[in-house]
């Protein structure tokens, strides 16, 4: 199958997005695969598979390969005598700001190029944490209690602690802090506001159960990955928060009853249904006094959660089959012409 | 000053685009404009102020004229030998789908060019009125009970007639049907689904009043136009309708006490506060039972609401001086440089 990786972007997740896109490299062996870079001037470079690996982006290597620019239906090279179109579909793997804050993806519907992800309204409520509460209160979906703060305005939080600190629009755990008294909290709130003008404070559930689950809509059906129970850790460092991004070996189904995965499922579909068509998203569920609560909507997992999927290859073959695609409205100019004959002119 | 005003777009309200652009030329008779239009292609052009006619349009005539290219900070019209670059503000005026849709503004601000108009956040939660929904009862203002009826999902309503029946993301009331009992629903509802796969019922009030304020934050502080009370008619047809989008003269300001204007704005202002910086828009009310109802936010309302504003130049000029921008992040390689010393490479 023929796909294009569209990765980096301006964002906090840049590098991230970059070993994402080496991991995919990697998994897809069978597939005839295009790598297409954006870099954080939103310059577009062609970037030859024999060159993606790490060096090549972090010494500016890149900066010598092809550019590319947005054409209605493809991504062109464009040379003083010839033009080569790139018309494969696109997979966005841009991770945080650009790809997953609906710009990418109303880049790409504009110029009418088919991609996997999510589309633009399902980005602005994946990508801001605040909209994700607002969803989860309207499909009626539980998840964990929450108080906003923003940087202009000065107020204390109602939660008792321990909380966690986080920038409403990041991932990654990016500018995250889990906060276990009040002397800590300022500190934290600095952290998060460098990264974000609207912070969101929950409280740090003790003893809580993690479950991850991916899935995509093939056909008007959701195809589920195996839940995960990732493993547990305050902080990642660097180096294990660079591991998380490239893994690519399939994981162990989390040991949980049926019951649960039907619930965890449940929920997954409530989510999905209506609103993350062409995506392949990965939902982190907490579970906590018996209760399910979605934690948060990764709408461009890690490496596409690859490592979830019994057969990674044919879940993108069936969702790039099954992609949605914007309506083109054709103008049409029946007010002015009927305004013109009324005029008479 | 000087402003571009982009107008067209590939949407049913295209040609009311046009027309509000064409207003907007007659009414800043002391802006040093440009226009720049969308063909429902997704070609740019730049036209000619002396051509600013509905006649240009609907005969095709702006395919003769120079078209423009996206480009970082600018719209660039390129020749062989030279470039020119069209980089002042932008004032979005496509109204409907591509501009009021978050396509647009995506667009806008991956070229890091500066515009008026609604960020994509915003216009997610104004153009789907299902997302309105959802955004009001979030931050606590009240608006019109609804049902929500999909395609592909068949389901008697619970709401008593008469009910009013809308795609969930149209505006200008295209598509939209006064139900007065159950036999004419199933027209409705046919028309309703030639313009969107979801639609919104809601009952339809008797005796309801309507109010419509239109604002814009300039330094952190909302600016307010006069109220108005819209003259109400069942249907607008075709010559109504174009005429309500070629309004330039000052409406009279609704004879309401001094209380209902300052609850007017009070919900006005938690509609556009965090969410719509950078846009004026308007938002159109109803009072039933003594309380306000949220009906419609038009990120982008017809000419601008121009009429609704004591001094509509100073209006565009305090906004766009106070126009939000996104922050483009740097790339770092930080990770990457971690991981590879670690490997020792």
């Amino acid at each position: 199958m023929k796909l294009t990786i569209l990765f980096g972007g301006a964002s906090f997740e840049h590098e991230i997005s970059i070993v994402s896109a080496i991991t995919l490299k990697e998994k897809l062996t069978n597939f005839d695969l295009t790598f297409i870079f954006c870099d954080s001037d939103h310059t577009f470079y062609l970037i030859e598979a024999s060159k993606m690996k790490a060096i090549t982006f972090s010494k500016g290597e890149y900066k010598k390969m092809p550019t590319l620019e947005l054409s209605q239906g493809s991504f062109v090279q464009k040379s003083m005598f010839s033009k080569k179109e790139y018309s494969d579909v696109v997979l966005n793997l841009i991770h945080g700001g650009d790809g997953e804050d609906g710009t990418i993806s109303s880049l790409l519907d504009f110029y009418a190029i088919k991609y996997i992800g999510p589309r633009t309204d399902a980005s602005v409520f994946s990508y801001d944490k605040v909209y994700t509460k607002y969803l989860c209160d309207a499909i009626d979906v539980k998840s964990v209690r929450y108080e906003i703060l923003t940087k202009s305005e000065h107020k204390d939080i109602t939660l008792s602690y321990p909380v966690i600190v986080k920038p409403a629009r990041l991932g990654s755990s990016i500018g995250v802090t889990i906060v276990k008294e009040e002397s800590q909290m300022d500190y934290a709130l600095d952290t998060a506001f460098e990264f974000d003008e609207t912070v969101i404070v929950e409280p740090f559930l003790e003893g809580v159960k993690e479950y991850n689950l991916a899935g995509y809509k093939s056909n008007g059906e959701i195809k589920f990955s195996i839940v995960e129970e990732p493993q547990k850790e305050e902080f990642l460092d660097f180096e294990k928060k660079y591991m998380d991004f490239s893994r690519s070996e399939q994981v162990l189904k989390a040991e949980i009853p049926e019951e649960l995965v039907l619930k965890l499922q449940t929920n997954f579909k409530k989510v999905y249904d209506g609103l993350f068509d062409g995506a392949l998203i990965r939902c982190d569920f907490f579970v906590h006094d018996d209760e399910v609560l979605l934690n948060e909507i990764n709408p461009i997992p890690g490496s596409m959660a690859n490592y979830l999927f019994e057969d990674f290859a044919t879940a993108l073959e069936e969702l790039s089959s099954s992609l949605p695609q914007k309506k083109r409205i054709a103008s049409s100019y029946e007010y002015i012409h009927s305004i013109s004959k009324a005029k008479g002119k």
